[in-house]
């Protein structure tokens, strides 16, 4: 079947239709985690989180596809094809802490509209096509890492389901179980008949807002990498120790922050530099601190910026360090290699934006995703649609429906070529 | 009866027994909310609290006073003179969090130790000698701000019972019930017999220490502010938002950090800048906070010279904030004006001193103490004894027991000359 019988079939009242159902489809799933200030907080395996799941299973069902979970609780929704080879679309189901409804959950959805359509409009396709809800993906509970694409691609390690531990010391093992799902069937999780994957999602950043494009074409995604600084010095009465003989952890940790940004700054787009977290010890207003922690959390398109990045970060904390007389101690808390996508994926993306009439362009990812796992066992890229503002993990993420219905429009003729005229 | 007569009376071996019991009752009392690293625990009105005043009440007992309690739950151990206006004595017996075991609990030991020595060596004096057990000055559980010492001075406002909460929501007039005291009856605790105080404390600071001094004559206390800042920018993704699109308040309060400690250092001894607490929200690592909350603790000697310290970090607050783009919200933690202690009974404790030849020196608190809130309704001055390493605060504060023995000495001369010299 060729490309033009898509682009004659789906029409402006299918993409209005489409986003229709996904605008309800993302209300419908906020309540699962939703605080009254419309923030979600979904953390893998709570009750929220199967109460979600549960949900998306109903809704894929009702798409009419067959659905099946693996081993750690990922969804998947499958349109049978001709060949086993599967061509793979959706995103991650849990939350940060605080976040919103979209981030995630809207690749899940206008994977789930666009399959369904091409179930409903477009037969039994070449290659197999599957929805992929994925379990866990942002690391705000456990320090998990890309759970659900790492069990995809066979990258858990036996004994992580018993070392990482929520804040309240509970395993992730045991969080599994809570939920029904054996630990020790992991491994069945692998998949070896993965064709392609594209992943739709928020941008998350204010490039295609500022541009006025309404859809990215995701090339490459930056390198991440986390450090946990903690600095101890000398705690005392904020009274009575003079400036002069004093060895304060967080004056310190102040100076390294500052300067962190500033070596951000300097190099320019598209590096960053953010520290999230911090703390003093023991923490009393009228105490010079003993003790204080924070991130770093640092990125580049460019592993060798990358790494140059962290030299500068390291020998300033070294610096910092030595010249206020404080001991250091560096945790690694995240160490993510930045990924190129599949050319001929971001070509079927092009084409069919092309095809779409929509403005679009090119860019790279500044935040991590599924895509970078399962992209290196199988072809893929990503799709961004707007973020309002530029916001995200924030309650007040949003995205316009007319823009959800270009994302799920250009991702219905993705899919089509490539499950229905590859093979 | 003249000086000399205490002199004779008062030996060596007085000062080495004197001092092995101090050192007893410390260890005894440290048991009362110490934990395994020896570090010190007891909020005002706690479980700990409540038996450590137990056990101090009975000590009292055991040392021939006669022991009441006020309507806040200090405790008092009487000596009855001829006349009823009191020379009152000792400190505050709450802690830090993870404080020592000295921090004002060794000013009601070396005034107890005091007050019954003379008790059984010297008879009735001519004005009545109190050891005062005040429940609270740290503001370590409610910020009460000088609890105790305000009750004896009626400085405790009607409403205070009700609107001052801990971190778990609970009032202070309901840790007061808990302890069968009547926040109603708090009145009743103003005293108007008072003629003079004198507080025995731990130095918390360097200075005796690198002198080699073993008593200071404390004639000041520094006056001390403290501000919490709030600012409030723009959280969002920490990859996918440019470094120059950024509202970090956590960059701006680390900017506010450094230049708060470099305006104190510049100003020069004492003028002192501790940041001691800080958070950041939502606090994930791959968040650029939306709000981060910090206090200034900033002190000085030099009301004027205070004042201008405070304009001068208003200034900085300003600056970054609106360089930034960030909401600053300014609240005051505390405002203590200092003091001048009394001439008088300064120069009762310089002649004390140099009657029981021990090196001392006349030198400024740079914490703040009961006696400036005492020291405004009658005659005050205080003592300090060194604390080993400059620190306070820590579960590791200690004084040795030879100074110890010193600041008792001084203390019963001391005592002797307001109690029974003067009438």
């Amino acid at each position: 079947m060729a490309t033009t019988a898509v682009l004659s079939r789906f029409g402006a009242s299918d993409r209005a239709q489409l986003a229709a159902d996904a605008g309800r489809l993302i209300e419908r799933l906020r309540k699962h985690g939703g605080g009254p200030n419309g923030g979600v907080t979904r953390l893998v395996y709570s009750p929220e989180w199967q109460a979600a799941m549960a949900d998306i299973e109903e809704w894929l069902l009702e798409s009419g596809l067959a659905v099946r979970h693996d081993a750690v609780g990922s969804r998947f929704g499958r349109l049978q094809g001709e060949s086993s080879s599967v061509v793979l679309s959706g995103s991650h189901t849990d939350s940060v802490k605080q976040g919103g409804a979209y981030d995630g959950t809207l690749g899940v959805v206008i994977a789930g509209c666009a399959i369904g359509w091409l179930a409903r409009n477009m037969g039994k396709p070449a290659r197999t096509l599957e929805v992929f809800a994925n379990c866990e993906e942002e690391s705000s509970r456990f320090a998990s890492n890309f759970w659900g694409s790492r069990a995809l691609t066979g990258r858990i390690a036996p004994g992580e389901t018993d070392r990482l531990t929520d804040e309240n010391g509970e395993t992730i093992g045991s969080a599994m179980r809570a939920c029904g799902l054996d630990p020790a069937s992991i491994p069945s999780a692998h998949r070896k008949d993965l064709g392609a994957y594209v992943e739709p999602h928020i941008e998350q950043g204010p490039v295609l807002v500022e541009s006025r494009d309404v859809i990215g074409v995701v090339d490459r995604v930056v390198g991440v990498r986390v450090i946990r600084v903690t600095l101890h010095g000398v705690s005392g009465h904020a009274g009575t120790v003079p400036m002069a003989n004093r060895h304060d952890p967080l004056a310190g940790a102040a100076e390294i922050m500052s300067g962190a940004e500033t070596i951000a700054r300097r190099m320019g787009p598209p590096a960053v530099a953010t520290v999230g977290s911090i703390a003093a010890k023991p923490g009393g207003f009228n105490q010079v601190p003993g003790e204080a922690t924070f991130t770093v959390d640092f990125r580049h398109t460019d592993s060798d910026v990358l790494d140059g990045l962290e030299r500068e970060l390291r020998s300033l904390i070294d610096t910092v360090s030595a010249r206020r007389g404080l001991q250091v101690r560096l945790g690694q808390v995240l160490s993510q290699a930045g990924i190129e996508f599949d050319g001929k994926v971001c070509a079927a993306l092009e084409a069919s934006c092309a095809e779409s009439s929509v403005r679009w362009r090119r860019m790279p990812s500044h935040a991590g995703h599924d895509a970078q796992v399962i992209g290196t066992v199988c072809p893929a890229a990503m799709l961004f649609v707007p973020s309002q503002g530029g916001h995200s993990h924030r309650p007040d993420e949003h995205t316009e429906l007319e823009d959800i219905g270009s994302g799920i429009e250009v991702l219905v003729r993705t899919l089509f070529r490539l499950a229905y005229q590859d093979s």
